[in-house]
């Protein structure tokens, strides 16, 4: 079984791998894998999205992720480290509006069986001493975050490790169980998946409407860094109806998202995201203007027509969609890879993925 | 003859490309010349800086190295591009202060038969459609700017077309007509030239009191870029008892300048210095914040204790000394470089530089 993967974001890499393992030969073919929106991303790995989690079929696929992620981390440092942290995540408040969206919180963390502890203001300045003062917080011991750069270089490696060959080309057309690359060259599958992000539908060759359209959503991501690190843990801020997540890593990086900007495929970092990032840090945490300014990126988030991820077989034999993730992705990854694992193995997915086949949009 | 010049940066760079234009043997000793303050510079080449122009002395330091500019250019582009535009510095005027500012600096500058020419509120739009609304302006159509890393990339090509050495190594000590290197080995010279900056009293081995301290005033500079650029000329925006420089370059960057910080050798980009950039940018230019952000980075300008020049011999025979420029590296590289070899070479410099001599702090 010879299975190629379009696509070197976390979705494709994350399938390759864990195809790797139960002995299928995998192809990535990407033109630089691992750069582009997985690379942007902060890697929060929260009990879940606020606004997502309102559905149910996006819930129950978002948990069952997070029950898969300690798994799927301890099997791929076996080898190489992935840069996961499990620690905790707070939410914090400061304002009313946000106080009791935080109680809404709660109550479904508590459903859901999420390990949640309400925090009073002082208890929030203990946790993070250089936050704002919040009127209070929800903290999620049990969650955390992963470093998306850290991941994705491990599943490189053990795709690599595993026989696994990442071809280093664009993927620009699929005939009968071929790919053709930007140089000429074909590839041959018995089995494909795409997952090129945002550009999955810009592959030729497939009839029209199997790929439904994957928009660009721009998100900029700004990187400060202080030695020790300014924050203990992931933490969102809500206030002003928005949130703004900052994702402190060990080694003192400070990852604060994002912007969400629809202009199609730019990638720009501009003047105004990176001082609108700025000024939203500097009111989380008052001495943030004294770390230091790391680094400045943008990503293109993949939107599906629905906003929804699009994860399953298509109307073409032996092609497969994993792609749509949009914010996601990095959280997302285990749960995408062991249903693509399941489709090429012809053995039956876990169901919670099946409200997000492709054919819905047929 | 054999001079040794420690720093490559603009001073030691121009220093050592005049002094092998005249046939003496040089050798330049900097662990990674052209990337400190000069580096980091933006390269505006003004009538003259408003404060310091109250000095005689320094005006004078000043007018001199203005005329020397365009033949200096001219020669060095005889082996590269330099990377100089003398196509006008625009000085505009957003407040009333400031308005009453340009009209001594025009007095000032029709004094000095620097050609200036006065500007409404409409032609200041007119020259520069992208800036804010001037209450008025001043345009010195013979003045403008130098890319510093162009014409540090051109001096070193043109040492080096002249036979001369560019050592990437650290000079530690000074001995007997010797300069011991980080690694152990020394070089020999007749003569010596300390122009290492904010560094260059840190070199071991000569007797207390020759070379002055000279001080790190760490500025933080910002550079964003439109396709075409947002501005046409150099500008000096006035507001509020500062002043903002901007200086475009012909391929879309635009550098922005800068902050003022005694932070010792802490030469960190920080959130603050960032935010603080990009915030008074957007004033000055609305649409400045859809520029792409390209870079932020930071020099150490080289204070000496009276925070002017240190330009000549020292009290050891065949040790000269040229630092300690401030903000002014770029704009008096060549006035620096002709003094330097008129001693190198033992006869008279033109006398302008002469109140500058590192002997003033003995």
């Amino acid at each position: 079984m010879n299975t190629v993967v379009v696509g070197g974001g976390v979705i494709g890499l994350a399938t390759a791998w864990r195809a790797a393992l139960r002995g299928i030969t995998v192809t990535v073919i990407d033109p630089a894998p691992a750069s582009k929106a997985s690379h942007a991303s902060a890697g929060m790995l929260p009990p879940g999205h606020e606004e997502l989690l309102k559905q149910e079929h996006v819930l129950r696929l978002c948990m069952t992720s997070r029950d898969l992620y300690p798994s799927f981390v301890a099997e791929l440092e076996e080898f190489a480290p992935a840069g996961f942290r499990r620690d905790g995540v707070l939410d914090a408040a400061f304002d009313e509006d946000a106080l009791q969206g935080l109680e809404r919180q709660e109550a479904l963390q508590e459903s859901l069986g999420i390990r949640t502890q309400r925090l009073g203001p002082r208890e929030c300045s203990e946790l993070e001493p250089n936050l704002a003062p919040a009127l209070g917080g929800l903290l999620s011991p049990d969650d955390g975050s992963v470093d998306p750069r850290v991941l994705n270089a491990a599943l490189i490696t053990a795709i690599e490790a595993l026989g696994g060959t990442v071809v280093r080309r664009s993927a620009v057309r699929v005939g009968d169980h071929t790919v053709t690359l930007d140089n000429g060259d074909t590839v041959t599958f018995d089995r494909l998946v795409l997952a090129a992000g945002c550009w999955t539908h810009q592959i030729e060759g497939l009839p029209e409407g199997v790929i439904p359209e994957i928009r660009p959503v721009k998100g900029q991501i700004l990187r400060l860094h202080s030695d020790p690190p300014v924050l203990n843990v992931t933490t969102r801020a809500f206030s002003k109806g928005s949130s703004l997540y900052l994702v402190p890593r060990l080694g003192g990086e400070l990852v604060i998202g994002s912007t969400y900007e629809e202009r199609g495929y730019d990638e720009t970092v501009t003047a105004d995201g990176t001082f609108g990032l700025l000024a939203r840090v500097t009111e989380v945490i008052p001495s943030a203007g004294t770390l230091r300014f790391a680094e400045i990126s943008a990503g293109l988030r993949p939107g599906s027509p629905d906003d929804l991820p699009v994860i399953g077989p298509t109307t073409v034999p032996d092609v497969y969609l994993a792609s749509g993730h949009f914010r996601m992705g990095v959280q997302l990854a285990p749960v995408t890879a062991d249903a693509m694992v399941s489709y090429l193995t012809d053995t039956d997915p876990d169901p919670v993925v099946l409200p997000f086949t492709p054919l819905r949009f047929s």
